[in-house]
Parts: structure tokens; C-alpha cells; sequence
């Protein structure tokens, strides 16, 4: 091992925390360790049922110090003496009230175990009537429409909305909270022992695309605005922020007790924390003209794109577009597709049905035979699935499938759309039903990328990363075919880890920019899909009756 | 036992033969036997990916002998010499070329191995091509459209399609053909010792239904017509038939070479022979205003209508109306579904695909385990299912299926439609979607009556009978409920077999009509499916919804 200076990226995902030790040089990734969060794997806090999910503080903060201690752990002693600069990402919008000191209210011991006074996960809908009334509001109450920047549809995963619905629930998490923070503004605060809530640096990534935060309206919504949705909110827009910071900013230098605590130098670089889909495109080399999308049970999309392409256009229907959400000095936009993988799971769960139901009824077998036998048969029909659909033709006028099971994200968010399978007959298999749904997926990628482009802006080809995209390369040529460009693949396989240490790396001034950053410690591809011009141009048939398809649901099928 | 005569109802169904022996004074089977066709167990003669489906004239005549004596064999010795006639109802139309004595060319040694010198099953989808003509040419010769009492439109599975196609593939087999007979017109002849084609009395049920036969237009089609479809067709017409005769009607004396082979007196009336939903439907009690369902994989859907109700109408979209084809002095009406329990069956396939599949390519079990755990399983999937499905409420914007699997059969026949599910979400179960398609199954019912009423038939109870009637009770309530109509299922299992042995006892003269013989031999119901008024009303919104669907895949998705 050399002497390079090193960063470290750390990723807080849904269920752990990994930290990445990278070489600022060449972006080798030279160490990692993963902590899983020992509350959330109980299912404390959580009524999954009621879409509540809630992660303690302690869970982060335990899990970061046994990360990165853990990376640091398989590198030579010393390795910490080289580390000049940290980077976090985390899921979002995963907003947590905080008292004056900064200090998540769960850390006190009168609210230690109240779910409220914890990070409100991003994937915790409990907020859904607070959603309603703040698109309802945003449309109606004179000013202006704050979501605009945010696609026009507020979600319910989203700040305002987790926030007012705890004020509505929790008196007294209402009564102590003095502010409220992101999950990845926290983190980076903690580290570099800020004591005030006031003195932690937000991220633009968090408060443009969840917070409604923008330069137009001087910064978050009016005070007005949020009385009228809720007067509970009094008083609280004061006690937030108004400024807000690019990701390869500095928030602060690392303290004297969590240097000590990892092992690292005091007063190193901590960059200003992001979403991890940010981070993640970033790390896998976002630039202009690539959509980046981070494949997994759904996707999140994200773009970068010159002012001069976007000059004041409001492109119609996506997730957001933020200047200096991804990389500052562009505008970063997103989007995604409520289910990818998850479409997948569905179908193979349809299948999985007979032996987790019928199996366990049977009394032919020992119960631990019964156990292996499920485990083996439900891990293959993925692969038979695969192997069949990828020797199926694609069909002119077969089996055609409507992506929307988990509603829509982009274009045109709507929770209430319904997926589809149709063109079946009584000689329809199981794998040329799951060449349907992979192709649906795939419409549902083209139904963004066209938007994007009917929008004016230019994409010329795909990066992708995620479990989907590194696992799967049979959903990823028939997205390369249906799309007709070229999709790369990233080759890290801890592309958001590596963004962050790429911000990190920035902010500890090893490179003057993102984009030098990019260069330098970027980990290419391990794979590209090329479109077959053949295919692509059935399928570009196929897609119209895709989305006449889609028009029928919306006009006739629509849930509620 | 006692002393009353008895009659013997002999039903050809697609894998067997059964004779049932029926009291002529109550209806009381007394006995029954199966016998199931030899060469076609082995699946002699067939090429199932090819659509072709043939069975062997021996398979039938020793499945005859060996029913009825079966069924003769568990009655006291002297039944039988108190039987006084025959009725006898097959599948079709199930067409087979014979040489001048009226004798299927396959049992003649030259022959006896050539599919095409055998009688075509009515599954049998090798005339597709000639259908196509045969359906150009009615709309486009000039002369009276001949599908017109057929629904308007001609199906690969009937009689001129069937000779086109053969006479095309088989010269040695059209140089030999002297005429054509319909399965069930040829077993009466067989038994009364009819020694010439010309001889043979043609049923007004296989005639009017399948082959084109109607008085306006004096019989079969003209020569000039069917020269047109094809040149080989030449002078068959006039070896064939103008005359046609109703089911209640002698088709002549048992022959003494037959009564002895079967244990009867020779001499007996053997009825005209006609098909089994015509048969089944008189044997199940069909009446007037009243629609018998047969309910299997598909359904066959028969009324009869008198001459006032119909007068000069053609009802539209369904599969043909024909004077006397189901009841002597009134009009036979035929519908049908093309796919119910096969809808059901297919889903169940999808669902043991990881067994068939998956279960066999394991190590963990021996394969006498493996076949025993499939059987057990797969044997499983329709109950569990069921008991799923009945207890979930219908959803008014759920998940809604389209029952086109096998295309439509009514109303207006259309083999290019296409089955769908939509208003799927990562929630849907399995039970849910085998609940939509139960329910598209029954929608697909309301479709064919509901076209009746708007035709100006009147119904207004449904009588049924066949496998899902009899063994489904779930099914059953939901098609009451969608039809808002009460459904009587039938008490006999061999309501065909009791139909065939009613028209047997009106050719013996025991009855003097159908309608007596149905009032004396009737076998009542077994249970009353009362629609359930709350259901009915919610169904009634989700059949405009099933409407639309079908309407777009109608538009959009229609093969070809």
C-alpha cells in the first residue's frame, strides 16, 4: 500500500452503513466494512402494516463508528493517518426533529423510544392526508405553487408532510422539537461537532428536491403558506435554514472526539452531505447527456444539465430539478420509476405461492426438508424465468405488460395507477409473462427518457448501476434494445460510497472540482449493452400499444 | 328391478364412450359403463402442435360393445330385452369420409393407418386456412351468405373447412371418398346395418350448425359455391343430403348383427344421433326462455326459441339458430365460450410451473417423492385458490380480467382476441387475480345473455350442468351474481347420456314428444345458485369496466 491520500465515502442505505476507503489517486476502492443497523433489524419503531418506518439515531451513529472503523481496520495502521477527507450519503427525505442543540430528539431520554422523535425513514408514508393537503394548497392558496420545482406533486415521503403529521400525532415531540434536519445534514454535523442546530450546513440535493427550498421564493415556503397548511408549523421556517450548500462544499472540519472515536486525523475535511442517488451518479460518472439510473427493487434517474439547456423551463411531470442538487454550477434532475425489480419479485412470488402456501401443508416431508426445498426452488425461478424469456422472440402482438404496480413516479407522478398484463392466451407461459414485465420496465425507462427529451433535454445514452444492472444482463439488453442506446455499467459495485468520497475528496481541496474528481478516481465500466437496431425497432412498435395501454388505466382504471 | 322399459343413452365424448341405461318411467339410470378409446389414449394419429386431432372409427366401435355391454353387465340377466330404444349424441362437428357403403375409409385396409381417412375431432385446427376462404367467399359470391343461421361467421372446427383441407392434403383420400358423415349421423346407420351412404338419415343439428344446411336455400349450399372454394369439392354436394331429420326421429331398426353383439333385441328404434350440448341441454331440461350452460373447459350455451319469438330474425354474434336442431317445432339456438375452466386451468399451470419445472431438476428429493409431492401439490392449487378467493369482497377498482384466452366463440366470434388482467399492484395475490378471472369467466356468460335479451330472446333463468357446475360452487355464485339471474344446476351427471336416452324413448313411441319424455324422464336439480341482489349491483358497474377492457383489446391488441 502506497502513500496516497486517501477519502472516505459512507453510505447509509436502508438497512446498513458502509464506509469505503478510497485512494484519492485512482479512486481504488481499498477497504470496506458494512454495519447493519441493530434496531431497524429488529423491527423496532416500525408498523409495517401502517407504513411506518422509523430508524433510530443511535443506529447511525453506532454503525458509523463500527464502518469505518471496520475498513479502516483492513488497511495497515497508519491507513488513518492518510485520510484528508470524508463524504456521507444517505437515503432521503429522511427528516428528524431536533432540539436547539442540534441533537435528534431521540437521543434524550424522555423520547428515546418514541418513534416520532426518530428519522422518519424515506420509505414511511404516514404522511399521506398531510400530502393531499399540501398539493391541494400549492395550488390553491394564491402564492406561488411551491412544488413546481419538485415535478407539481409533492410525495408523501417528503419533508413538509412527515413533519406536519408529527405535529399533528405527537404533542410533545411538537412541543420540544426546535428544528428539524435531514438525515444526511445530521451526520456530517455530528462529525464535525457542530452544537446548534442553526450552525448545520443544509444540503441543496435535500432541501430543492424534498424541502421545496428555492432561489425563486428566497429559500423554503412562506411562512403563510405553511401556517395555512398547518398552524402548528408556526415559527418553525425561521428555526430552519435559508442557506443551502453544494455537496462538494465543506461542512465543517472533523471534531477532536469522532477523530479519536474512527481513528482518524482532527480537522480533516467533511463534505456536505447528499441523497445517495445523487452521490451515486456522481460516482458513476454522471455528465451531460447520460441519464444515470440506479437500478434496483425500483429506480431513481438522475441528470445533469447546463443552465443554458434548461434556461427557466419547468420540465413537466419528473421528481425535481435543482441547480447544484448534483453537481454545482449545473441544474440536477430526477426521476425514476416507482418498480423495476419489485415488478420481478411480484411475478416470482405469484409463483413461489404453491410452496410457501401448499408445501407447508404437506405432510410428505420433514419440516426442514420442506424449508430447503422452498429455499432451493424459490432462489431458481429467477433464473429459469430468465432462461426462458431470453429465448422467447420478441412478439409483435403477444404478451404485453403495464409496469405500474407500485403506481407511477415519472413522467406524471401518480400513486394511483395500476399495472396490467394483457394479450394472454391459454398457451401463455411463465417466462413469456416475465419477458412481458421486463419489457414493461423498460417502457416505463423509454416513457422518462422521452420525456426528458420532449422536454429539450438531450440524452444520448445510459449509466446504470445497482443490483439490477450488475445482476442481470438480460433485463439489461432488453432496456438497452427498447431504449435504442447504449447502457453502460458501472463498475463499482459501491458507486454511491465512491461519489462520496469523491465530495469528499473535493472538499478537502485534493481536486478543485466534481468533475476533476470524476477523472481521476472514476471506476469505468464493467460492462456496456449495445442496442440491437432490430429490435429496437419491434419494440418501438411495441411501445405505442405500451402506452395505449397505459391511456386505458389512466382513463378507466385508476384505483379510488 | 322392475319391469318397465328401459332406454340406453349413449354419450361420445372426446376420450370415451359412456351408455347409461335409463328407466323410461322415472329417469332413473340404472346402470352405466365408460369405455375409454384405445388408440387415441396413445395418442394415435394426433399432432397436438399441429392442431390436428383424429380418432379412429374402431376406437368407437369397440368403445360402443364395450360401454354397452358394461353397463348391461350390472343389471339382472333379461335387461336386456326390455330396452326399447337407443339415443346417441357425440362431440362435433366431427366429420370423416366414406367410401359408397357409407364406411369410414379408414376401415378399410388401404386406409386404416391415414389420419385423414379418419373422423376429424371437433378440436381439430388444421382447416384454418380453408376457413378464411370459405368466410371471404360467403360475403363476397354473389350469392346468399350461407354462414348467415351460423352466427355469420364459419369456424375451422366445422364440416366444410374440415373436407376442403383434407381433400387438399390427400389426393388418394378424396379419390376414394364416395361422401362425408358426421360422427353422429354414422353411429345410428352403424347400428341399424345401413348398407349405403345415401341411406344414411343426416341429424338437422349437425347439418343446420355446421354444415351450411338451411330449407331457404334448399339444403347445402350450391354446387356453384362450393366449386369456388375448392374444384375438388366437385359433385360431393349430390352425394350427400338434402333431407335432414329432427333427433326425436327414427333413424331406423337395430340390426340383427348388433343386437346380438350388444345383448339387445334386434329391431329397437335407434334415435337420429345429434350432439352432445343439443342432447345435454334437452336431458338437463331446457325450455323455453331459459339458457342450459354446459360448463367445462369451455362452455356450450343452448336454448330453444319458438317459431313467434324468432321469426325472421337473425341473432346476431352467436353460433347459429336452426328449426328443430335442439326440439322438434322449435328454433335450436347455440353460444358458447371458448374458454372457462380452461381460463381457471391455465392459471393453475402458470402457478405449478415451479413444481413441473423447478421440483424435477432437484437433488434434495427422490423422484417417486418428487411425482408424489407434485401430484399432491398441484392437486391442491384449485382449492386453496377457491378458498382465497371466496373470502375476498368484490373490488370495485381492483384487479379485472378478460376471459379471451382462446379467443371469443360469442358473442360475435372473433379467434384473434386476446385475455388480459389488469389493475394489478406488488399487493395482488394469487387469490385475487383467480377471483377477477372466475369473474371475467362469468362477465363473458353476462355477454352472451345479455346479447339474447338485446336480440329480442328472453331469458330468464340459467340451467347448467358439466364439470364447474357440478363441482364448483364458488364459480357458480359469482356467475349467479354476475348474471343477476338464479342458475339450477342439474342433477345428473350424464345429463348428454339421459338427453340421448330421452330422444330413444320418443323414437320408441314410449313419449310422444320431447317435451313428455323431459317431463317423465327429467332429472331435476341438485342445487339453485340465487344471485345475491348486493353483489350484483357492484357487478353490474365492474361489467361496464370488463366492456371497456374488451373494447381495447378489441382496438388494439388483437393478433394478427
Amino acid at each position: 500500500m502506497g502513500t496516497e491520500k486517501l477519502v472516505i465515502g459512507i453510505d447509509y442505505g436502508t438497512d446498513s452503513v458502509r464506509a469505503v476507503v478510497v485512494n484519492t489517486e485512482n479512486g481504488k476502492e481499498e477497504a470496506s466494512a458494512v454495519s447493519y443497523y441493530p434496531r431497524w433489524a429488529q423491527g423496532l419503531y416500525c408498523e409495517p402494516t401502517a407504513n411506518q418506518f422509523r430508524q433510530h439515531p443511535l443506529d447511525y451513529i453506532e454503525g458509523l463508528e463500527s464502518a469505518v472503523k471496520g475498513a479502516l481496520g483492513k488497511l495497515p495502521s497508519g491507513a488513518g493517518e492518510r485520510v484528508v477527507g470524508i463524504g456521507i450519503d444517505t437515503t432521503g427525505s429522511t427528516p428528524c426533529a431536533v432540539d436547539q442543540e442540534g441533537q435528534p430528539l431521540a437521543l434524550r431520554d424522555e423520547f428515546k423510544d418514541n418513534p416520532n422523535a426518530m428519522f422518519i425513514l424515506w420509505k414511511d408514508h404516514t404522511a399521506v392526508q398531510e400530502t393531499e393537503e399540501i398539493n391541494h394548497l400549492a395550488r390553491t392558496w394564491g402564492g406561488p405553487d411551491y412544488t413546481k420545482y419538485e415535478g407539481g406533486i409533492y410525495s408523501s415521503e417528503w419533508f413538509w408532510a412527515k413533519i406536519t403529521h408529527v405535529y399533528r400525532q405527537d404533542p410533545e415531540v411538537k412541543a420540544a422539537a426546535y428544528s428539524w434536519v435531514e438525515l444526511c445534514d445530521w451526520l456530517p454535523a455530528l462529525l464535525c461537532g457542530v452544537k446548534a442546530a442553526s450552525d448545520i450546513k443544509r444540503s441543496r440535493c435535500a432541501a430543492g428536491h424534498k424541502a421545496m427550498w428555492h432561489q425563486e421564493w428566497g429559500g423554503l415556503p412562506d411562512e403563510e403558506f405553511l401556517l395555512r397548511l398547518d398552524p402548528s408549523l408556526k415559527g418553525l421556517r425561521e428555526r430552519l435554514y435559508t442557506e443551502t450548500y453544494t455537496l462538494d462544499q465543506k461542512a465543517g472540519e472533523l471534531s477532536q472526539e469522532w477523530a479519536e472515536r474512527l481513528g482518524l486525523k482532527p480537522g480533516i475535511a467533511v463534505a456536505v452531505g447528499g441523497f445517495d442517488a445523487h452521490m451515486g451518479a456522481v460516482g458513476g460518472g454522471v455528465t451531460e447527456a447520460t441519464l444515470v439510473k440506479i437500478m434496483g427493487t425500483s429506480t431513481c434517474d438522475i441528470m445533469v444539465a447546463s443552465y443554458e439547456e434548461i434556461g427557466s423551463k419547468l420540465i413537466k411531470g419528473i421528481c425535481g430539478q435543482v441547480d447544484g442538487s448534483v453537481i454545482p454550477g449545473m441544474i440536477g434532475l430526477e426521476a425514476g420509476q416507482s418498480a423495476y425489480g419489485d415488478v420481478y419479485a411480484w411475478f416470482r412470488e405469484i409463483l413461489a405461492w404453491p410452496l410457501k402456501k401448499l408445501l407447508q401443508e404437506s405432510a410428505l416431508l420433514t419440516e426442514e426438508l420442506k424449508e430447503q426445498l422452498f429455499t432451493e426452488l424459490r432462489s431458481k425461478i429467477f433464473p429459469a424465468l430468465t432462461e426462458e424469456a431470453q429465448q422467447l422472440p420478441v412478439e409483435p402482438n403477444g404478451v404485453l405488460a403495464l409496469d405500474w404496480l407500485n403506481g407511477r413516479r415519472t413522467p406524471d407522478a401518480d400513486q394511483n395507477l395500476r399495472g396490467a398484463i394483457a394479450g394472454l392466451t391459454l398457451g401463455t407461459t411463465p417466462g413469456r409473462i416475465f419477458r412481458a414485465l421486463v419489457e414493461a420496465t423498460a417502457f416505463g425507462a423509454k416513457a422518462i427518457v422521452d420525456r426528458f427529451i420532449a422536454e429539450g433535454v438531450h440524452i444520448e445514452q445510459i449509466i446504470a448501476m445497482g443490483g439490477i444492472a450488475k445482476k442481470n444482463p438480460f433485463v439489461m439488453q432488453v432496456t438497452a434494445d427498447v431504449l435504442n442506446m447504449p447502457i453502460k455499467v458501472v463498475h463499482s459495485e459501491q458507486a454511491c460510497a465512491l461519489g462520496a468520497a469523491m465530495f469528499g475528496a473535493v472538499a478537502a481541496g485534493v481536486y478543485a472540482s466534481v468533475h476533476e474528481a470524476q477523472g481521476k478516481m472514476g471506476s469505468g465500466f464493467s460492462a456496456t449493452f449495445q442496442p440491437n437496431p432490430e429490435q429496437a425497432k419491434v419494440y418501438e412498435e411495441l411501445y405505442q400499444n405500451y402506452l395505449k395501454l397505459g391511456k386505458f388505466v389512466e382513463d378507466n382504471l385508476r384505483a379510488l
